[in-house]
């Protein structure tokens, strides 16, 4: 936790948004795997970590606008609760810890939302299923009415002010980055032809829970690296194929490290793999070097696929005009998804206050295949930490429905991409703070080069 | 999975249950940790995975009594998620994969079950928020409706089926309990002073990760194992301290596995160490020796609770008459739990549906404190899986409690316990198979004696 300072200045400055209503938020509760008592990890609300700062399940709070009272609402725990789990502070000592004066218990907060008109009460989107039900008990509104009546103003002051990262944060960023490292460092010295996926991703997870915190989103550790989402981990991996980790950790206080590597299930690299690589490598650098505020990210985003499309282009694989490609979506055949994303608290910062209004900040999003996937579409300023990677990838579904349906086609030499249909996919991944002047990579080094790469993997191979 | 005809057949089973009526099987969603697409791992509900196998989210199935016909339900991958999730098998591929001839999308589940009059269909108690807003939806009730009207003969038919584990079933659960051994090895080969808890617990969870699956419940790892569901890992451990480790693994088709091992932090336990875990120990085989067909698992619990009250009295812990005491509950101030739970696809199986029923039979439960946490109080069948796990715990909080209180004065010597108010907790936890003739201890062996424990203590040291 930060200092208590810290949190009562952070709702300050939320409260000077506001000129009258009532900021609610929802603590998250414990999720269930197969029964009620046997839970998941627990993860707190982001934004209740951000402006309460208390990681424990099952609480409320309320900021008052009028009044200028803050209240934490919460259920202590009795005597046989404390037998199996410990003894803990008090709702009323927690609140205080955070510098919130005013505490009562659970019924209490539903007594107190109630007392308020519900056209000025404020809420963010829900995004669990329990946040539905609470919204539905405390303001009498059905499941329909609980969606459609977010607070926007809230949204919005909320993704401004969680979009700028305070020094204390940047630090706390940074070493979620350095263990992200190690975490795909120790990958690439540990793989080897013959294991399991599911073993390597064990080894990148054992690094994040032994550095005592967990990870940011789910592991994606495979030799499928064209499927984008992909966490099946039961493949065999085998020489000649390339192994994509797309892997974070999360500090105890719930900030996120995002970063991808790709690397020879083997010793090196073959040379169309190489070739390859280079381009998205290249596109990779090209897009960190033009990061500083004032830069549009959508323009960082279009950069990143023109240098793709031309290095296809030299190989081949593309054709036509570059712009004009790029222009028309030709590059998504390749990189159908965004070259960064915001990341904070959440590895894609604040995604349940919608990319809308957090990464867009209102303006409209493209359509397009491709850039409709992009989450960051503002001008960027000193503060933001955001990701960098853009990928190669040969999707074989998506090369059939292409070719099938003509998409693009005067942009695409399909005969020479069918060559290459089962090659996998490359993403390189880092994370980068907007600086007054332009900008930091932020964490401890990564190998990233092919040369560096190829070093790491020899310690793999060493007894 | 398990062959088609082992849904079938389950299924055909539970159905001779009923002669009216419809079923309604609800599958688990992803659940959301800090935004709707950032998901904990996916974990099916245990009920669905037993009749109908299929591991994805987003599922539902039905099971009309009178026209014998089977449904599932859900909504078919489109291809934007086939980029970014792989290609995928239809519904109707699965359900046809278990023997289900009729399948739709999800809007079709809701229609379905709105067809009938509501008080024909079953269902089991929900366990997850969205299992409550999707019973209202389907069924037009309130949140307090779908919590009262949950089907009894539902739960009892599924409990009596489930509790019976079939010769596939055992299999895997062996698997599991082998895979379990190996991660509590792998801890005691492991743990040095000077590691936190969470180094320790990050090499448990790697060997469940490389094995393929998972953790069956949330990995307790600690000095303080007198908190009995203590899940900080934050400590350093010390030379001289104890260290209590409750992990289990769960396989890829959801069986778990659950032990408990208790090993010094240094090379050698201490001698108040062992005079404490000989206690613990010998309750724990003589709960084993006593397993049988027909033996109510209250008497084993009761014996086991009298074999550490007597040990503790020849320590000076405890006085008087060992019946008297037990009845009176006194052996609770040091074994505040029970001695054991059903387990199989849950770790503590089908808790969801109500220790009552599974457990009890509907037979009524103690309200003594220690007896009333004992999970399984019911006689003894063939094909029965539970653990035993008795355990000796110190616990300050109850110490005092009690002390203050006068609870059970005339049966504890409160200054002699007080010298040990700081010397944490011990169990030892093993996986039992119920047979026609007894009793068969399930998985690989771990080190459970002292001297066995010892020897794999040397090998954290050798280098």
């Amino acid at each position: 936790m930060f200092s208590k300072e810290t949190y009562i200045n952070r709702r300050n400055q939320l409260r000077k948004q506001f000129n009258t209503g009532v900021l609610v938020f929802l603590g998250n509760e414990e999720s269930s795997m197969n029964y009620e008592d046997n839970t998941y990890r627990f993860r707190q609300d982001s934004t209740f970590l951000y402006y309460f700062g208390l990681n424990r399940a099952g609480l409320y709070a309320i900021m008052d606008i009028e009044s200028g009272n803050d209240y934490i609402f919460g259920d202590d725990f009795t005597i046989d609760s404390i037998v199996w789990m410990g003894s803990q502070p008090t709702i009323k000592e927690m609140a205080s810890s955070v510098g919130v004066e005013h505490s009562g218990a659970v019924n209490e907060f539903y007594q107190k939302v109630k007392s308020y008109p519900t056209d000025k009460v404020h809420y963010l989107p829900p995004y669990r299923p329990e946040h539905i039900l609470k919204l539905m008990d405390a303001l009498g509104f059905n499941k329909e009415e609980v969606k459609k009546k977010v607070s926007i103003p809230f949204i919005v002051a909320v993704g401004e002010q969680r979009n700028i990262k305070s020094e204390e944060e940047i630090k706390e960023i940074d070493y979620a980055v350095s263990v992200t490292a190690w975490m795909h460092q120790a990958a690439m010295r540990f793989a080897r032809p013959g294991m399991t996926e599911a073993q390597v991703a064990a080894k990148v997870y054992e690094v994040a829970l032994a550095e005592g915190g967990d990870i940011s989103f789910p592991i994606i550790a495979t030799i499928n690296g064209q499927t984008l989402h992909n966490h099946y981990h039961g493949n065999t991996i085998k020489e000649g194929q390339l192994f994509l980790l797309d892997a974070g950790f999360e500090t105890p206080m719930g900030y996120a490290g995002d970063m991808s590597s790709t690397f020879p299930v083997g010793k090196t690299f073959t040379n169309a793999q190489k070739e390859i690589y280079e381009i998205a490598l290249r596109a990779h650098n090209a897009a960190i070097d033009m990061l500083k505020p004032g830069v549009n990210f959508r323009d960082v985003h279009l950069q990143a696929a023109r240098i793709i499309f031309d290095g296809l282009k030299d190989m081949g694989f593309t054709k036509g005009d570059t712009d004009d490609a790029v222009a028309n979506g030709a590059h998504a055949l390749f990189f159908p998804c965004g070259t960064g994303h915001l990341m904070g608290l959440d590895v894609h910062d604040m995604e349940n206050l919608g990319e809308q209004y957090v990464g867009y900040a209102g303006m409209p999003k493209s359509k397009q295949f491709g850039l409709k996937s992009l989450r960051l579409g503002r001008e960027l300023k000193p503060g933001y930490v955001l990701t960098i990677e853009p990928g190669i990838y040969f999707i074989p579904e998506l090369i059939d429905l292409w070719e099938q349906t003509g998409t693009n086609k005067e942009y695409i030499n399909f005969d020479k991409v069918n060559q290459y249909r089962n090659f996998g996919g490359i993403r390189n991944e880092e994370d980068v703070l907007i600086t007054p002047d332009g900008h930091k990579i932020l964490g401890e080094p990564l190998a990233k080069s092919i040369e560096d790469v190829e070093e790491e993997r020899k310690k793999a191979f060493l007894d």
